[in-house]
């Protein structure tokens, strides 16, 4: 099916802010309360919001199989459910209706009163319901990183690193969207001189730049998906802040994993942006030396070159970017995360979500977590309002971005934002 | 509120067979499929299953706050919501509907034609929807021997074993009631001396002996649960085969922790036995030394006294007991494992499922895995059948079973089944 909600020649009869994430190229997904306090399924064009269980309600998808409810839902799981054919046809169907030039519902005043609204009267909502959420670990840059500051320079990427997108299971409970507060954690750490573990807030409290994205159902227990169609169980990508406590983090990870030092607070944008949306933005990834033994060989492009930013904004002061990464930096691809995932016949499901991990680039400024940035505090960052930071303080907002950027389109994720609130002792 | 159904001298008019793990004082809770295909949610007296939906339409439940479809549902998720004093108030209540004596229903031949099902009638599902899945890792005896056999035996426990009930995430997709076959994983394993992975059907595959309990909504998300309140929010207990490929996991859970090694399956009993209905076999724990941190100090009968056992049945044999276990060996008490999880503001919701981990004892045939019953195979364990077993064969069935006594009265688990069935490759 032609992706012609992509035509970077297309206009929109709506108002588009210059610069904004959201073109009529771009169509994400999500979930949002409307000012009648109704919950639904909604897209999004320059800063208009609209809802899609209304056009549905009056005809606007007629001739596309979807059910009357599809879209008065609370997540998009049954949508996603519906697979990629039905994502297409809906995606194209709303880029016709808000194409310059089709009066249809721009001239329907009542229409458009029952379904458009100013991001002001809505409320975003997580956009998916997640079954099981997991978290990769697939950058080497990061990978390398944090082996050279915990253990050995000179070794610093395990033997298994480059043979497995390595990975592990996350907590779906505290996914919450941008906007929603984090309150630092509290827990034990290492012990001191007496023996006896510390206890109490955070020290180390930090963030993890990373991308995540949503899966379709896309097998049975017991069987796997082959690398060949990874991608179409994939139905589109959140920004994903993976907020850890370092010093929790550092006593407990031995030998299960990381757990209540990341369990706390995971915040992602509550637009899904579509896979179809970002294929303009495809880029090849790193070479993959050792070659990965054959059901995880994958070929062409395999990468998204997108756009990363992390500011720091003190509770009275202005925002200082701390750094700027790119998706593309990731080793390992989705679509080898996903086939991975499955080969032991792990089944997966409609709306879990599998996090890239920590986006590091290759340099300085390009390290996606404080614990990188200021190399375990040693080099602390100085901030626009002239404090620093080593980690991040009570009433920081942590402010990430993401957006492609080619041939003047731009394709962006909006806003995933999360403020620290003080621990509760 | 008294426990009434916990009064060893009730007798019920339903038929109970001797040695029945569901006497009228256990009363557990599940989901099933009737005959006419319809899903419910029931309970069990003797081997008998009774369809609560239907016990509810006909009025039996009259004076008790429950919605009409409460209870014609897929999942327990929103009974378990209901919270502690509506659980109590209904097992009271199916307990005075089905003693002997009571002849309202006894006696009324069309609603028990409808409330009434043979075992043969009707096919167990999963009793719940789980959110998220944690698997603790709470006994000192299965910690102390995975640290004798992979580490170092003068030093098996790691440091903060002793203050902390460790645990990780584990993934919920793939938790299947019991009976349902198993497929064996094929994963990556260690390299060679090419360097070059191995790839294909696990060889070292196991189980684990497990009990898991089931939560309702204990906290908001960034609160904590005290350890004095955190036995209300434990609805009840399953059984639990926490199967595992120790060929995969020994080569990819560094540093992250056990991912693809774990998730191809979960096997759990699909009745929930309630806590309350264990209450009348609390029993102390092992002595804490050290003392845990404040946040973890609990006090009185922790532990609860469940005679634990594991048997293969080869595919054309016989069954072998390979394992004797009992869940009061565990170390770290349920309330301190939730207390724990919630400690740096994780949410722990209505559903949520937490393993303890292996149980095993202090004898060389109460190790609660083949890994440690044949010392990682040094050790081969000879079944009736003459044939030996390092760990786990294509076709051989692994049974686990559960049950408490104490004068007289049983309360047990039923049936923890699965099969084994060679890898798809």
């Amino acid at each position: 099916m032609p992706l012609t909600a992509n035509n970077p020649k297309r206009e929109t009869w709506i108002d588009v802010p210059e610069n904004s994430d959201f073109p009529i190229q771009n169509i994400p997904f999500g979930v949002f309360l409307t000012r009648d306090d109704i919950i639904t399924i909604g897209t999004r064009i320059g800063d208009t919001a609209i809802d899609l269980a209304a056009l549905h309600q009056l005809g606007y998808f007629k001739g596309i199989d979807l059910t009357d409810d599809i879209f008065l839902q609370d997540s998009l799981n049954d949508f996603i459910a519906d697979g990629r054919k039905t994502w297409r046809l809906v995606r194209n169907r709303i880029s016709d209706i808000f194409l310059k030039g089709n009066h249809e519902l721009q001239t329907n005043r009542a229409h458009c009163s029952k379904i458009l609204f100013k991001l002001s009267e809505i409320e975003m909502q997580l956009p998916v319901d997640v079954g099981d959420y997991t978290d990769f670990y697939a950058s080497k840059e990061h990978a390398t990183n944090v082996g050279s500051l915990f253990r050995d320079p000179e070794n610093a990427l395990l033997p298994n690193w480059l043979r497995i997108p390595i990975g592990y299971h996350g907590r779906s409970s505290s996914i919450i969207p941008s906007g929603t507060p984090v309150r630092r954690p509290v827990g034990q750490m290492k012990p001191g001189e007496d023996g006896v573990p510390g206890f109490g807030p955070s020290k180390l409290l930090d963030f993890e730049l990373e991308m995540a994205f949503i899966t379709t159902a896309a097998n049975d227990l017991g069987k796997r998906v082959d690398i060949s169609e990874a991608e179409d169980y994939i139905f589109g990508l959140v920004q994903f802040n993976d907020w850890s406590a370092r010093d929790i983090q550092a006593w407990e990870y031995v030998p299960l994993g990381p757990f209540l030092g990341k369990s706390f607070a995971s915040t992602i944008s509550p637009w899904i942006v579509t896979l179809d949306a970002l294929e303009p933005f495809r880029t090849d990834g790193p070479t993959q030396d050792p070659e990965p033994l054959p059901y995880l060989e994958q070929h062409g492009k395999m990468n998204f070159d997108i756009n990363l930013q992390v500011g720091i904004k003190p509770e009275d002061g202005e925002e200082t970017v701390v750094a700027n990464s790119n998706f593309k930096y990731m080793y390992w691809s989705m679509a080898q995360q996903l086939t991975h995932h499955t080969v032991n016949g792990c089944n997966v499901r409609s709306g879990d979500m599998m996090g890239s991990g920590t986006i590091s680039g290759p340099t300085k400024d390009s390290y996606g977590s404080m614990l990188e940035l200021t190399w375990r505090g040693q080099n602390p960052i100085k901030l626009s309002d002239g404090t620093e930071r080593k980690f991040i303080n009570d009433g920081d907002t942590v402010i990430m971005r993401a957006h492609c950027e080619k041939d003047g389109l731009r394709i962006g994720f909006g806003e995933c934002d999360g403020k620290v609130l003080p621990a509760i002792l």
